[in-house]
């Protein structure tokens, strides 16, 4: 019954709850709908997140449009930033706008670990925190 | 697999995307955490609603205050607006707020048909639409 990538999501919202986040998983099924639904929704009061979760063993990974469009249009209508939240094996969560991804040829998307350290946030960066203050 | 209640907690769900809301249920299993999570998480973009769903064949339901203390630490965190969906057979769906159930003498909630008909709002009133423009 569990979707793959589901430890890392799981991973995800204890770490949005322990960054005073309240953080939900999408449902194994999508159940109710058809509609595009993202991996972990979060809100704090201000921020509203929309997440979908990638990870891998290798350094680099594909996403369908498909996944990418859905993010979206969930994202604005339920009035959430979308973000790919993504897990490079041994490497710190990145978070990446869609915008930031690289189209392919054949209009999907690309992220490797080079643009993704470039454009990606940290979890405190996207939350908000300024690091500089952290000792 | 499935949960109590899941047939209504996914013609709400149903109802809420097609009232212009990105709406998404809980996960069956609490999964990541043993935070408390609302069996519906809804947005429009300005709203945000946290629903615990309740339905029932009689007139009246009881609901555990651990129920509706982790819906209301959960919506505070999140910054959604908590709410009771209660269904009764044959009714349409009312919401209420927290503050608007009834405590038992043992510190839990009951919610019978005639303090929902007075308190609980409509669909279209919780998500703010005026019925007066409806034809």
């Amino acid at each position: 019954m569990s979707k793959k990538g589901s430890k890392e999501e799981r991973d995800l919202v204890k770490m949005l709850w322990d960054s005073n986040f309240a953080a939900m998983r999408a449902p194994a099924s999508g159940g109710a709908t058809k509609k595009p639904l993202p991996d972990v929704l979060a809100g704090n009061g201000k921020i509203y997140l929309a997440i979908e979760v990638k990870s891998t063993s290798r350094d680099k990974i594909y996403i369908d449009s498909q996944k990418i469009n859905g993010l979206c249009e969930f994202s604005d209508i339920f009035g959430a930033r979308p973000y790919i939240g993504i897990k490079f094996r041994y490497k710190k969560w990145l978070f990446l706008s869609p915008e930031d991804l690289e189209v392919t040829r054949n209009d999907n998307y690309r992220l490797d670990m080079d643009l993704a350290f470039k454009k990606g946030l940290e979890l405190d960066e996207l939350i908000g925190k300024d690091k500089q203050l952290k000792f």
